[in-house]
């Protein structure tokens, strides 16, 4: 096979017994699928980020913090809402806070730590790349799809996702 | 709204203009979910490769190494096939000669640059976690579709992964 693809299922060792079944081919297609499209879409979303000096998880944090009551979140909040650790996510705000995107401020009278406020050039920032970005999604996923199609996936994903939330909040 | 949940597209300013028309809430809902399953699965699949001691891009190379002829690969095709750049693939290979699962080597003979090779031990941790993985991908994602949303996402999705390599291809 292409060794180039992105696959994390079909590495073909003799199969695991009854306890947990191999792949069926369309089940590996599918899986396939759903890996090279959600990997090369970052990817390349990210790129076309590029010409407005963000990164897609600066994006994130950009939306995140803007729909947050005050424009704040905490860092620990923060950090378990975009699903990275406490240390990657500091790296990230330190970059986006030299960049003038967001502020790092303790809160006066709440001893629980650091929040990150999204600054109003970094709202401004979210505002005017949102255009582009949305333009992306639809270009390269979205308008991808006919109307059933559409229906048929948010059906299927839908309750796939809600199943991940709760374990995340079981964690 | 959730502030918690993980959205890159309901940003809610004002709409775009006629270029890039803004999404509609089923575009929105679908957007989501795929975000949220895309992200919140490699969580998932993550916290279950921990008792193996390694990291969902730590098998990701696995794999891929596995696949390759002579289970070896240029450090510059590797980064390429799993999307990282070649600093952070650095980082993650001399992890991973630590933990004795790969080898970096020059060949003999040929000047363009390091490979990775596979170890014995790297194979072998392979075929001691893909059952166990599998497991988790079926848990969390396969078994969760009926047949005929299965086929539905496979049929939606494959046409978008092939458009997407095909821009990577021309980057």
């Amino acid at each position: 096979m292409d060794a180039h693809t992105i696959d994390a299922a079909d590495v073909s060792p003799s199969p695991p017994g009854e306890e947990a079944p191999w792949l069926t081919a369309r089940e590996q297609q599918l899986w396939r699928a759903h890996l090279e499209v959600s990997r090369l879409l970052d990817y390349q979303l990210g790129r076309e980020l590029q010409p407005h000096n963000l990164a897609i998880n600066d994006y994130e944090i950009l939306v995140v913090l803007s729909e947050a009551p005050e424009r704040r979140m905490r860092m620990t909040d923060l950090a378990t809402a975009t699903l990275q650790s406490k240390s990657r996510l500091s790296h990230q705000i330190t970059r986006m806070e030299t960049a003038g995107l967001v502020l790092r401020q303790e809160c006066p009278g709440d001893r629980r730590g650091l929040y990150a406020h999204l600054t109003e050039q970094g709202w401004e920032t979210m505002q005017k790349v949102a255009p582009d970005h949305v333009r992306s999604v639809r270009a390269h996923f979205i308008d991808r799809f006919t109307p059933e199609q559409l229906d048929a996936m948010y059906e299927a994903l839908a309750p796939v996702a809600e199943h991940l939330r709760g374990l995340r909040g079981r964690a």
